[in-house]
């Protein structure tokens, strides 16, 4: 037997040469175009003579077999530009041309090409030696789709299969087994379910709308954070979403992240623009008066609304968004108090993830990409002794991190807490940014004992991140079942019959006027019914009233998490309830 | 003595003609262009042959009385557009041409002008027949400006002179007492004083920032909305601010109200536009599921920020600016439940008044103006029955209002709560609006008892209004002074020496752990800069720290209403302060 590869990306790029070899052999006149490879999967484009259905993923996955158990061969190798030019006309596969070309144009002279019996193509990801390290019942095809060849719509539109790929069927099981759950607690599906949001085309993409219920938690994890910060000495601020282009233009955010800006509005002749971040207008706030050293650290804190583009083809629920609200906050200090203020802030980090029970998070420090001239500001000093004063705290808070190039913000190093949401992807939850250049580029000072000018350090950083991003995370984390602090109600009265709505209704104004989100079911259902259809929404507590419960002034509980836990005195169900709220529990 | 007029916009109007004339004599090369008058004052634009400054205003000024004292007549009278043509051609008035060929354009005739010895005018207002009705000694020019032709750039500069005219010199004189007073309780002043907004021309005209002081109120207001909004049985939402322009072609905005908004922004291919108001929004989150009878009312309440367009020329303060947060709110009730809900509006809409201690206000009852079809929708029955019932209801509240044509907006009938700002000028501060049309382009609907579709009807209302139009009335009516509840630093710990700084820290510090604004003075200054510093940002409490007081764990009570109180047990004072607080005094 073979030894298998323990790379998963490397296993998910050779099952891509697989897929397009078998495509080739069953559509010869197919056309390649281009894929993307990842740890859990891969796709590949084509054009082809017809249009396939998810029914025609069988036979070409039967094709892919075949040539694993032919025991297929990868050849990688590099070419001169032209050379590979020679290949694809012969070919004629005129996708792969165009992306030379495009290579050409910026300066590349040599590509790496995979080739077999029927196949070249450019490579997408390095490849095993021999297919035989897949197992061959370990692939699966599982989805096909349009796709726009380079995403433009004004182009062709190609056929996407999408498929994954393990070293044993073992695994594949337990990934598609792990995807079905993952799908039954997708927050769109049960956002939708829970009643927390709505999408609508009329709106448009990317642009969801918070109902009630949505809207109670998210104004829970904001008054969590709005506490939070206030006890560690952060100041709120409140700034405007949009400015003239001229600022983002002082800040570098036209030259650097002008790709993830929407374009500008052109008002009365003068340009504005949707802000992508909202340090510019806190640094605005710093300059609006001197500063002394006394003064710092100053901490702004900001619910920002904060506008970044995203391909419209990937906007989706609560993570994919034309807008979203960052708890954002700029920190700006005195060198001597970077370190403690990264320790406070990762402190911050720290006890939200707790709070919100986030176990499976890990830290990736993330440096620049020193030939990435159009991403970073070229100062390399600057960057080599910022990064070494991150590595610097990071050692001394003995913190286990990853690092990783090209990973960070166009002004300074990054420390990013990433987590991976339900389906597996890597995400960046929290980051905490030590900056260098934008307190130059906004001549920030602060006059230092001797009377003297000096410049601040700013550290930017997320607490509880983008909230609807959270608010997503803690949907597919909880399956719906939110803490109490967070439930958008947090107890239904259920009286056993009409008889007892009133003195249901009398419970429910009692704990809502203790600011407790209640409802009542004085429907004419079956209690049965009634209590299922509460379980069904998830709510922490059922209140069963009933004749005895009327005449004690108490209520029977049943919890989320207990069952039945027989008749409380009112007073003493809204302690414990209170207390679980104010402990975030 | 000639009898004077008591209609403040005629004196205007005729101050303006005898300005143009004075004008005239000085210059005579001058060339007129138009003018504006309201009931506290008048401006008109002149292109002249210099330059002037606000010293040559005295000379224009003598000119003037001199006309009132000669009693100059005004000749009012209509014309047809083309004897009017022949005039201004022969007199080499090129604006006044220029204006009749836009009146003719848009399919006008006849036209009012005002003769007199040296000036033919387009008229601006009703004149008095005679000058000797306005006072020589109750007319003053105040400002001279540059101001474009039409308010376009692209066109030429005017010079444009401001005045005012009474019909005594007494009254000129309080009037100038008047705006002396307003100017120093001018928001855009104090706010800058007491350091609660900033404004940038980096970030742009009408785009202010707030600090965290004037964050603390804003944060305030919107805490006490919220919790007065949550107790009425609102429910709370959270929608984007933008959306596809298809959404506002939908509501009707695109076609009455598209002047008012910014132009849109094309993003991939498709046009998104800052919403104006989120009306759209809410119907959107209405229909994501269908509605009984007993769903209703729904009352879906949100602090929305709006973007609504301004003459970039206007914008200023808190009170012009290109996007503000309104207490917005939108009621979908059956058409039994309108009247008690338009009550309870009403009622709201009173308490915050009461609350906010808004005593000097009015209510105008605002309806449409059949002939403007461009700002109104055309359905001149459902105009009726609407301005109908809103009438009927405001009868059954015995309110006093007047009536205002031409102020409904585009979808319905308002009921607008007037207030005058510090400079005299009328603005709305609240309103409740009966929406007869949205709900039918939405194509709105509940099932009724019989389980017939029915279709709901919407009351539009704010609250509180735009919060930060709101705060800057607040600063101009208090000049600074908030109620505690709303102050940005609710008291100060000013230790008597350096000595007492410690237990000055620990007063402070338990103040905040109440969750009070608490700051501590302990700066190397005397005792009476310290307490005159307190006084100058008006800060409610100053609370002086000495030996007696941190033996007997006291603190004596320095208070902005009463002055010196003495001392009391902190814990005392922290039940006071509380009270105050929660009671909103």
């Amino acid at each position: 037997m073979t030894k298998k590869t323990n790379n998963p990306e490397v296993l998910n790029a050779s099952a891509t040469q697989i897929l397009a070899v078998a495509v080739l052999k069953l559509f010869p006149q197919a056309k390649i175009a281009t894929g993307q490879v990842s740890s859990v999967g891969f796709f590949y484009d084509f054009e082809l003579p017809e249009s396939l259905t998810p029914e025609n993923l069988p036979a070409i996955e039967k094709e892919m077999r075949k040539l694993i158990n032919k025991d297929y061969h990868f050849e990688q190798q590099e070419l001169a530009l032209s050379e590979a030019k020679e290949i694809f006309a012969k070919n004629k596969q005129p996708y792969q041309l165009e992306l030379l070309e495009e290579m050409k144009q910026e300066g590349q002279e040599k590509i790496k090409l995979c080739q077999s019996e029927n196949l070249t193509s450019i490579s997408i990801g390095d490849c095993l030696s021999s297919a035989r390290e897949i197992a061959p019942d370990g692939i699966k095809l599982v989805e096909i789709s349009g796709a726009y060849w380079k995403g433009d719509k004004k182009k062709k539109m190609l056929q996407r299969i999408y498929g994954v790929a393990f070293k044993s069927k073992l695994e594949l099981k337990k990934y598609l087994a792990m995807t079905r759950l993952a799908k039954e607690r997708d927050h769109r599906k049960l956002g939708k379910e829970l009643d927390l949001f709505v999408s609508s085309p009329l709106v448009g993409k990317g642009l969801p709308l918070l109902t009630p219920k949505g809207t109670a938690i998210r104004q829970e994890l904001e008054k969590f954070i709005i506490e939070e910060e206030e006890k560690r000495g952060y100041q709120r601020v409140s700034t405007p979403d949009l400015a003239k282009v001229d600022l983002y233009k002082k800040s570098g955010h036209w030259d650097h992240y002008q790709e993830d800006m929407y374009p500008p509005i052109n008002i009365d002749g003068q340009d504005y623009v949707l802000r992508p971040m909202a340090c510019p207008h806190h640094f605005i706030l710093y300059k609006s008066k001197p500063r002394s050293y006394r003064d710092l650290p100053i901490r702004y804190a900001e619910l920002a609304k904060l506008y970044r583009k995203e391909q419209s083809g990937e906007l989706s629920g609560l993570i994919r968004m034309m807008s979203f609200t960052l708890a954002d906050a700029h920190l700006i200090c005195r060198p001597d108090q970077v370190e403690e203020e990264f320790k406070k802030v990762l402190e911050l980090v720290q006890h939200v993830m707790r709070t919100l029970k986030i176990t499976d998070y890990w830290y990736r420090f993330s440096k620049w990409d020193p030939k990435d001239k159009k991403k970073y500001v070229d100062k390399p000093k600057e960057w080599e002794k910022t990064q070494k004063l991150m590595e610097v705290i990071l050692k001394k808070l003995k913190l286990d991190y990853v690092q990783a190039d090209g990973e960070a913000a166009f002004y300074g190093p990054k420390l990013d807490v990433q987590t991976k949401n339900v389906y597996g992807k890597e995400e960046t939850a929290f980051t905490i940014q030590i900056d260098f250049d934008l307190p130059e580029k906004f001549d920030l000072t602060f006059v230092d004992e001797q009377g003297e000018k000096q410049r601040p350090i700013v550290i930017h950083r997320s607490s509880i991140g983008c909230i609807e991003r959270t608010l997503a995370f803690l949907i597919e984390q909880t399956a719906g079942s939110f803490p109490v602090w967070l439930s958008p109600v947090q107890a239904v009265v259920i009286p056993i019959s009409e008889k007892f709505n009133n003195y249901g209704k009398s419970v429910m104004e009692t704990l809502q006027k203790d600011r407790l989100r209640v409802e009542i079911d004085n429907s004419d259902e079956s209690l049965g019914k009634k209590i299922s259809q509460a379980r069904q929404q998830k709510i922490p507590y059922l209140l069963i009233v009933g004749e005895k419960e009327a005449n004690t002034k108490e209520v029977a509980v049943r919890s989320r998490a207990k069952g039945d836990e027989g008749a409380v005195k009112l007073e003493d169900f809204i302690k414990r309830i209170r207390r679980e709220i104010k402990e975030r529990q």
